[in-house]
């Protein structure tokens, strides 16, 4: 154990780095030294910014004898390749979500991980927010008796925030399912301990200019008794955010004259134009990642246990108890994402994995899957790649 | 057609008798002139309010020559025999939900309206609220294109209001789902056309002390291609009506110094006590209904369409469209309720039915014991008594 800051390097400085721009700059818990991206333009900014070095290529970064651990954070369809190259080159690996795209690509990671033993950690996802991470403190204390049901819904413009022409085509990822269905199935598995069973579910494609899902459905259990519903809808009318204090998904307040906004800003562009609009937000740009005075959520969500509800908010958890209700609060720190440092730096200095690992996001990628094939034929569909909060409980 | 009030008769002065009282005294259309209830008590006060004729049993008001229509407000399972005896009297019917319990009741319910020549309607339920109509207006206009996904979810304190013994027993007709669950499928039904297909569905009973159903979550889908996901928790923990704005059920303003209250007032009560206790708020107790400002509700209902989404609020509905929001108000009239006394007039005087007739209580019910059936066995549960929203549109 040491109080050394880990060495990080990055691949892909996109929309994704962007939002771990705050963190990363401000946790002194890590340093970044290294980063890959095709574009040379964000290679010149990142060495400009952090002093390290860029490079062209993910198998270069790997290489990179400064790096201890790499956050991959190119689209979804790479991380396989990527997480690999990183395994192969003895780094420690922090994966975006999800996973992967295919579930033996999922398999090829989790195994090339295990080879070269390196921590693999999938995240940041909203399972490391802090009221998830207090919600899920609070279930395992015990006080309030076993999780029986969760409801989790979220209603956003997912569909319509700029996007990669494959961020729109279901087979290589795209679609709400991987990008976001994959956090609030996360956000469950965490809150129901992980060992999901059967899920049943129906999905949405409804806006034929926009031809992937946008919308699902899903009614699942766990090896536990609980059960629990996820709804989502990325088609931009009512947004769940009024349900959470009015605050937005990264934590900032949400002004009312943005409705709309998503849309209109998709107005008139071609997809060339479209993936171009969404460079615009990536590093380099020169824009920078909205200040939060709230943590991150992902919608209303509200865990039924023996003798309480717990409601995520934006700041913490309420408690509704059999006679009383009261509030625990999720300290904002000064740097955001903390949760996402401390697992990290546990498994790299302490070799303690958090719950989300390779396994981990594999099976939460496993019930991604399991619901496009429920919503195609009408069954349930047994899940048989679950595994627990903690790296032992693999699912029977 | 005239415009003489109908000549309704009461059997059954008990909760729901009470809930109807600002409607029946207060709507010219409606003149109460006969009751039937066991309880001297009740009878006396009926006939010292209305001037009407108290009987002492069910059969002897389907008697009476006075009544043209009979309001079957008795407990669940005494429907079907109440319901039979008022169309064998020849008199038009209004029995408020559930229709029954079993399915082999409300065959026999349904056959002998038919046989009679007699309006059954089943009501009032929620599906009757003021902004559920108009949402359903809304959505028949087209404005919006096809409804896609229904959500609608309720986390009351059912549970734990004072309860008749077998109000608790599952096979007659207690727990939620045949109280209350039924007013969300009727709901979600008539947003969806009311031909549902298939249901998936979990339970859970989860207090010893109340062993039945107090919360289930449910998916289906319907012909038409909606899908719906209903929740509803009556354990008295969160309360959704947070996100009503803090009304009631009954459009009432919710003191938060109410909370635990239910629970609260059970403590140290026998089974007995708690019967008694549920009779101090029925009919000749003093007891009088709550005021309300709002319209009744029955929780948070989001309806997605293509081209908006429409949110269901105690006072109207919510138009989250494209490039817009916009709110159309459901005017709360000077008689509440009034909705089930303009189908109740419209079947009577003019020979048209409501979408809520015996059938459609009928094909509810069924969803309401798919919600079981499903829950037991793990399965999907095909629905095959389904009917649309005119008495036409049967389940072929
Ligand atoms: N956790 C979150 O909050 C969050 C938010 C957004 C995206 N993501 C995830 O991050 C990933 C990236 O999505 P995004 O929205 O940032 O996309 P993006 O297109 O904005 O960024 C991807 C970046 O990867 C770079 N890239 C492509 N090929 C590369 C290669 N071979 N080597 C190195 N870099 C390469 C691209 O130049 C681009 O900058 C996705 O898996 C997504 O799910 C997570
Ligand atoms: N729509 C609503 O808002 C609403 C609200 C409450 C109840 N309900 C429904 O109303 C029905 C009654 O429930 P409740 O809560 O009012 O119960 P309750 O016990 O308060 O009332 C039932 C009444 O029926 C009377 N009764 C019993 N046997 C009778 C008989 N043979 N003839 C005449 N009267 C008889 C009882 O004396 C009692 O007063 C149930 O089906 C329930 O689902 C509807």
């Amino acid at each position: 154990m040491t109080s050394e800051p880990i060495r990080l390097g990055v691949a892909g400085l996109g929309r994704a780095f962007m939002l771990m721009l705050p963190t990363f700059r401000n946790d002194p818990r890590v340093r970044l030294v290294a980063a890959a991206a095709p574009r040379e333009e964000s290679r010149r900014a990142f060495e400009a910014e952090f002093g390290g070095r860029g490079h062209a290529t993910v198998e270069g970064l790997a290489a990179d004898p400064e790096v201890e651990a790499i956050y991959i954070a190119t689209p979804h369809q790479m991380h396989a390749d990527h997480v690999t190259a990183a395994a192969q080159g003895g780094k420690h690996i922090l994966v975006d979500k999800p996973l992967a795209v295919t579930l033996e690509d999922a398999d090829r990671m989790v195994e090339a991980a295990d080879k070269a033993g390196v921590h693999l950690i999938v995240g940041p996802s909203h399972s490391f927010d802090a009221p998830v991470a207090l919600a899920h403190e609070l279930i395992k204390s015990g006080e309030f008796g076993s999780v029986r049901m969760v409801q989790a819904l979220n209603y956003t413009d997912f569909l319509y925030r700029p996007r990669r022409p494959e961020e729109l085509r279901t087979e290589e990822g795209g679609g709400v399912l991987f990008s976001q269905g994959v956090h609030q199935i996360d956000i469950v598995r965490l809150l129901c301990g992980g060992l999901a069973r059967q899920v049943t579910a129906m999905t949405g494609a409804w806006d034929p200019t926009r031809p992937t899902e946008g919308a699902y459905s899903a009614l699942m259990n766990f090896e536990n008794g609980a059960f629990a519903t996820l709804t989502y809808s990325g088609y931009a009318h009512f947004d769940s955010d009024t349900w959470m204090g009015n605050v937005a998904e990264l934590g900032g307040e949400k002004p009312p004259e943005d409705y709309g906004k998503a849309r209109r800003a998709l107005v008139g562009l071609d997809a060339e134009a479209e993936t171009k609009l969404k460079t615009t937000r990536t590093y380099g740009s020169g824009a920078e990642p909205p200040a939060a005075r709230h943590h991150e959520h992902f919608g209303p969500i509200i865990v039924l246990c023996d003798r309480a509800d717990l409601r995520l908010t934006p700041d913490g958890v309420e408690i509704f108890g059999d006679t009383e209700r009261r509030f625990v609060e999720a300290p904002l720190g000064a740097v955001p994402r903390k949760t996402v440092i401390d697992a990290l730096t546990a498994a790299v200095r302490e070799d303690v994995p958090p719950p989300q690992t390779g396994r981990w996001g594999r099976a939460s990628l496993e019930v991604c899957h399991a619901i496009l094939r429920s919503a195609d034929n009408g069954a349930a569909v047994d899940l048989s790649r679950q595994c627990g909060t903690t790296e032992k409980e693999e699912h029977a």
